[in-house]
C-alpha cells in the first residue's frame, strides 16, 4: 500500500530495456550524438514546433534554470503560495537567480487566483526601484493539490503574463498526468496557450532520472547552454537520458503510464469518497489524492502498513477542518496496482 | 578507434544489470532506502572510515559543492593552471560559491609545483582585505595530463594545506584509474594523506551517471544536505545511483574496469612511443595518453576514422614543440579493446 | 511643510562643521586612522561593551551584510511583513546572501507577533531539507509604523531567537528615535536584550551619509571585513564617516536631534488627533505619524504644498478603513520646525 | 612626506564649502532633486552626449556594477593582470556578477598588450560551452603603474572589443589625472574612443566620497537603477554626492586639482631620476611614481617619516631588479605641496 510518492515507484520495463540497448558502443557525449538529435526531433514532432531542449538532473534544476534565463535584478516570480518552487526547493530558485524573490499568490485548489495574480503584479511601479520588479509567472501543472488548470484557466494566466510582458513558466513535474486529464495536445497545453518555458518531468512517471527544460521562446533559450553548464547540469553521457526519454515518448508510453496512475487515483478517490470519516480535500484530476481524516485514523492506517504523508494544511481547506483532523496526501503511479488501492480501502 | 573521451564509452554490463534488478518495487526516495544505507556502509568499509556520502549528477557539481562547503568571502582556490575546475566547468565553481576565485598554479606534468603553491598562498596577508583570502586547495587525481600524484607528492601538497589551515579537495573524476596506478588503498590515497573532500567519479569508468562527493571531515559536511538540495542536485529516485555504485564497487569491478583502461593506455603509449613522428607529452599513468605529432598526421588519422581531440598546449610542453606540431589527447576506457589500439597503431 | 521623509532633511550644523574640521591634512585610509580608532572607543563606551564596528554606505548595506554574516543555505530570515527588508530593498538581502528568503511575519503596529514568529520557525524540521532552514530573526526599531518595541517586547523576540538558536538582528535606521522613546541605555536596548547585530543609522537623523553595522557577537564579526570589502562597502576616506559620527555622538547630539524629531511628531499627532476627518493609524512613538484620511483631503493638502506620501495599507488597518480613505505617512526630523507642523495643521 | 596614497589626502576647500551650502533645507531624496538634475546636465555638457549617471559609494562598486550590467553566464572579463579589479577588490566583481571570471592579460607599463588581449579572447569557441565565454574588456585609465593609455592605444583596445562584440569598460578611479595628461576632451577620451561604461572617480582627487558610474551605451544602463539599488548603492541624501561633484566640476576644479597632483608627481620623478640608487620603474604620466630602490634605503626613508608603500613586483620590472631591491609606490595628490616633495628628496 505505497502511496507516499510517485518517486517511490520504480521504473517502467520499456525504459530499463532501452537503457540496456543503449549501453554498448561509443557515441558522442554532451548531447551531440545521433540519438540525441533524433530525440530532439521527437520532441519537435510531439510539440508541433521547434523546441529548445535541455536535459537536466532534477525538476528543481529545470525550474531554477528556467527562472534564471529570464532573471531580472530585484525580480519577483509569481507562483501559487503552495507551489513546489516555494515549498520544496530549499531556495534553489533564489540561489540560481542570485536572489530573485518568489511572490506567493493565493488561490483555491492549488491554482493561482487570476485577480490575486493581477493585483500582485500591479503593485509594482517601474519608477519605484525600492520594491523590485516583476520578472516571471510560474504555474504548476498538474498542481500541488492534484488538480489541473483547464486550458481556459491557463489562458487566463497567460493573458495576465502577456499584459505585463512577463514570461510564463510551467512546472510540469507531472505534466503527463495533467495532459491525460486535459485530453489535449502537448502544443495546446503549453505554447499555444502562452507558455514560454516548460519543466518536463519524466522521473515521477516511470523513468529513472529524466527531466528536461523545454524552451519555446528562442530568445529565452539563447544563454541556456551556458546557464546549464555553469549550474553543473550538463551530463556527459547524455545517452542515459536520451534512452529513457526515447522509450518514454515511444508510441505514447508516457501517456499510458500517466493514464494508469490517474485511473488508480480515481479508483482510490471514488472509494474514499464514500467513507464516512474521510473526505476529499479537492477533486483529484491527476495522480494525487488529498484527504481530510482524523489523525487517529491516519495513524492506524500507517501503523497497519499504509505509506502516505501528512500534508501542510492549505488556506482553502483550513476552515473546514475539525480539531483532530489532518490533511493527507496519497499518490499513485504507473506502478500502483488496483489491489494496492483495494487493500487500502479494505484496511480503512 | 574511439579515443575521444572515456565518456564516449557505454556502460559495463554489471551496472546495467544492477539497474534492471533495482527497477521494481517501491522504496523510499531521497537517499533514505535500505539499499542507500547499505551503500553508505560499503563506502565506509572501502575507505576504512565513516564517510559522508552525497550523490550528485556531475563531476562539476561534486567539485563546485565541495568548494561551496568551505567557502570564504573573497576566497581563492589554488589548483593547477590546466585543471578541469579552471578549464572546463564554465565558471561553475565561481557560480556555486558566489564568486570565489581559482588561482592557477603552475607545474609540470599536470601537477602543482609545491613551491609555486606555497608562494601563491603566502602572498596573502590576513590584515590586507583587498587581496581576498585563501580558502582551499584542489588537486586532480589522476591529473588532466594522465599522470598521477604519488602518495608522497600528495602528502607534500597536504602539508602545505595543513600549514596554511586550508581544506584539501581532490577532484577524482578518474580516481579509480589513479588508484590502480598507485596500487594503494582508498584510505591511503585520500584522507590518510590529508584529503578532506573527494569528488568520486564513476561515470567515466563504466557507469551511466554516478558521481558522489565524499566528505571525510565531518564539519565540512554539516551544511551539505542543504547545499546540495539548494543546488538542485538531490535526486529523488536515488536508487538509480545506488544501483550503479553498488555494482561498481561490488567485488572490485571498479578497479578491474580501471585496470583495463589503464592497460589499454599503456598498450597505446608503448606502441606510439616507438613511432618516429609521434612522442609522448607525458608518461601516461592512467587512461589518458597525450602525444605531440604533426598536425598533418593528426588530420590524416582523424580523416581515416580515428576519434581524438586536439588539446590546448601546456606551458611545460610548449617549449619542445616544433612549428606544425600539435598536442593531442587519446583516452581509453573500460570499453577499449586491444584491437582498437592495434587498429590505430596500424593506421599510424 | 515637508513631511515626505527624514531623508529629505539636510544636515545638522555640528556635523557639517566636523567635516570642515576634518578636511585637512593626511591620514591613514580604510578605517585605520587615530580618529577612526577613537570613534571605535566612543562606540565601545556608549554601548558599554567591545563593539565590532563597520561603516557602510547605506542602511540596506548594513542590513544585507548582517544577514550575510549569518547566512545558511536555504536560509529563512523572519521579519515583519511590512519591514524595510521586505518592502524597500529591491532584493538586496537575497542578493547579498545568494538567495536567502525573507519570511513575512504578521503582527499589529509594525511589530512581529511573537506567537506567529514562533510558529513560523517551528514549521521547519531539520531532517526535511526541502523546506530550507531558519537562519535569523530581524526586528526593525523603530518600526515601519512609527512604533517602538518595548524592552520587554524585544526580550520576548530574543527569547524565541535563543530557543531556536537564531541570531537576532536589529534594523536601527531610526535607532536614535527609538532609544529616545524607550529612555533606555544603548546597551539595554540592544545586546543586553539579546540583539547580536545592529544596523545603526545616522543618515535619517541629521547626518550626510553615516551608517554602520555594529556586531556584538564576535564570531559573527569574523568574516565581516572581507564580506564588506567584497560588497564594495569599504570606504577609503573613512574620515568622512568618522567625522560625522564623532559629531553625532558628541555630548548626546544624536539624542537631542532625535528628541526634537519625536517631539515634532507628537505635536503633529496631537493636533491631528483632534481633527474629525483624520485619525491616527498607530500611536506614534518615534518620528513617523501615520494617518487615515479621505483621499480627497490628502490630495487637497498636497496641492496646497504639503509633502507626504500615501502608504501601502497594512493588514491591521485595512479593516477599519472606509471607501475613499487612504493611509498616509508624515515624517518629522531634526529639521522640522514647530511652524511647519502648525502650518500643516492650519492648512488642514 | 605623505606619499602613501591619494586617499590619505583630505578634501578640497571648494568641495567642503559646497557641502556646507547644501546642508540646509529640504529636498527630494534618491537623486530626484533639482540639484541632482542640474548635475546630470553638467555631465551631459561635459561629455557632449546624454550620459546615464549613477552615483555609487566606492570605485569598486562602480566597477562591479558596470560588469554586472553586461554579465553573461560563464563570462570572462579581460583586464590587465595587475589591475585593481584583479588585485584590490576582494572578489567584488566576481561576487556582484555571481561568478564572472577575470582573465589576467599581460602587458608592460600597466597596459594590456593588444595582441595578448586578442589571443585571450580568440581562445573561446562559441560552440564549446565548457570554457565559458567572453563578456567584457576593462581598461584602467590612468593605469595602476601611473601610466596613461594614449587615445590611439585606447582605440586599439576598442577595436578588439568591437571585433569581438564586447563592451568596453574603463576604470577611471584616476580619470582626471589621465585626462590632464592626455590633454583631450572627456568625450574623446571615452565614448568617442569606444568606451561604453566609465567608473568616474572623484574621491582620490579631492572629494570626500564621490564616485559615479557613467554609462554611454543606453541599453547597458537599462537595468542599472535596479542593479544599483539591489547592490545597496543607492544613497538617500544624494545631495551629499551632488554637492561634491557640482563643486568638483565647476569651472574646471577637477582638472586643476589633477594637474597639480600630476605636476607634483613629475617634480618627484624628476628629482628621483637623478639619484644614483633609485630608478623609475615607469615614466610617470599621472600622479603615481613607482621606483626601484634598495630595501634598506626604503626602510631608512620610512623610518625617517616618509609614507609610501612597497608594491608587488610586476612581470615587466622583475627582470631588471637586483637582489635587495624592492618596488615602491609614491602617490601625490591635490594636497601635495612642493615642499613635501623637496623634503623627501632632501631626505633621500
Amino acid at each position: 500500500m505505497h502511496f507516499a510518492s510517485d518517486n517511490w515507484a520504480g521504473v517502467a520495463d520499456e525504459i530499463t530495456a532501452a537503457l540496456r540497448r543503449s549501453a554498448g558502443g561509443f557515441c558522442t557525449a554532451y548531447g551531440e550524438s545521433p540519438d540525441d538529435r533524433a530525440l530532439e526531433q521527437t520532441f519537435n514532432d510531439l510539440f508541433e514546433t521547434q523546441v529548445n531542449l535541455f536535459f537536466v538532473g532534477t525538476g528543481t534544476a529545470a525550474n531554477a534554470l528556467a527562472l534564471t534565463a529570464v532573471n531580472r535584478p530585484g525580480g519577483f516570480v509569481f507562483c501559487h503560495q503552495n507551489s513546489h518552487l516555494i515549498e520544496d526547493e530549499c531556495g534553489a530558485p533564489e540561489y540560481f537567480t542570485g536572489g530573485a524573490r518568489l511572490d506567493p499568490i493565493a488561490g483555491d485548489n492549488g491554482k493561482m487566483q487570476p485577480s490575486a495574480l493581477d493585483a500582485a503584479i500591479a503593485r509594482f511601479d517601474p519608477s519605484f526601484v525600492h520594491h523590485g520588479q516583476p520578472m516571471a509567472i510560474s504555474v504548476t501543472q498538474a498542481t500541488e493539490c492534484g488538480t489541473v488548470y483547464s486550458i481556459e484557466e491557463l489562458q487566463a494566466i497567460a493573458a495576465i503574463a502577456k499584459r505585463h510582458r512577463l514570461p510564463l513558466h510551467m512546472d510540469g513535474a507531472r505534466f503527463a498526468n495533467a495532459l491525460v486529464h486535459l485530453d489535449a495536445s502537448p502544443a495546446d497545453a503549453t505554447w499555444r496557450a502562452g507558455v514560454d518555458l516548460l519543466s518536463f518531468g519524466g522521473t515521477k512517471n516511470g523513468c529513472w532520472c529524466a527531466e528536461a527544460l523545454l524552451v519555446f521562446n528562442d530568445s529565452m533559450a539563447e544563454s541556456m547552454p551556458y546557464l546549464r553548464k555553469r549550474a553543473a547540469q550538463l551530463f556527459s553521457k547524455t545517452r542515459f537520458i536520451t534512452a529513457q526519454f526515447s522509450a518514454y515518448l515511444h508510441e505514447g508510453l508516457w501517456l499510458r503510464l500517466a493514464s494508469h496512475a490517474n485511473a488508480m487515483a480515481k479508483r482510490l478517490a471514488d472509494a474514499l469518497g464514500t467513507h464516512k470519516s474521510v473526505r476529499l480535500a479537492w477533486q483529484p484530476q491527476s495522480n494525487e489524492v488529498f484527504v481530510v481524516m482524523p489523525k487517529t485514523l491516519a495513524d492506524r492506517l500507517q501503523a497497519a502498513g499504509a505509506n502516505f504523508y501528512p500534508w501542510p494544511v492549505t488556506d482553502d481547506v483550513r476552515g473546514s477542518m475539525e480539531p483532530g483532523e489532518g490533511l493527507y496526501r496519497l499518490v499513485t503511479s504507473f506502478a500502483t496496482e488496483p489491489s494496492h488501492v483495494d487493500d487500502f480501502v479494505r484496511l480503512l
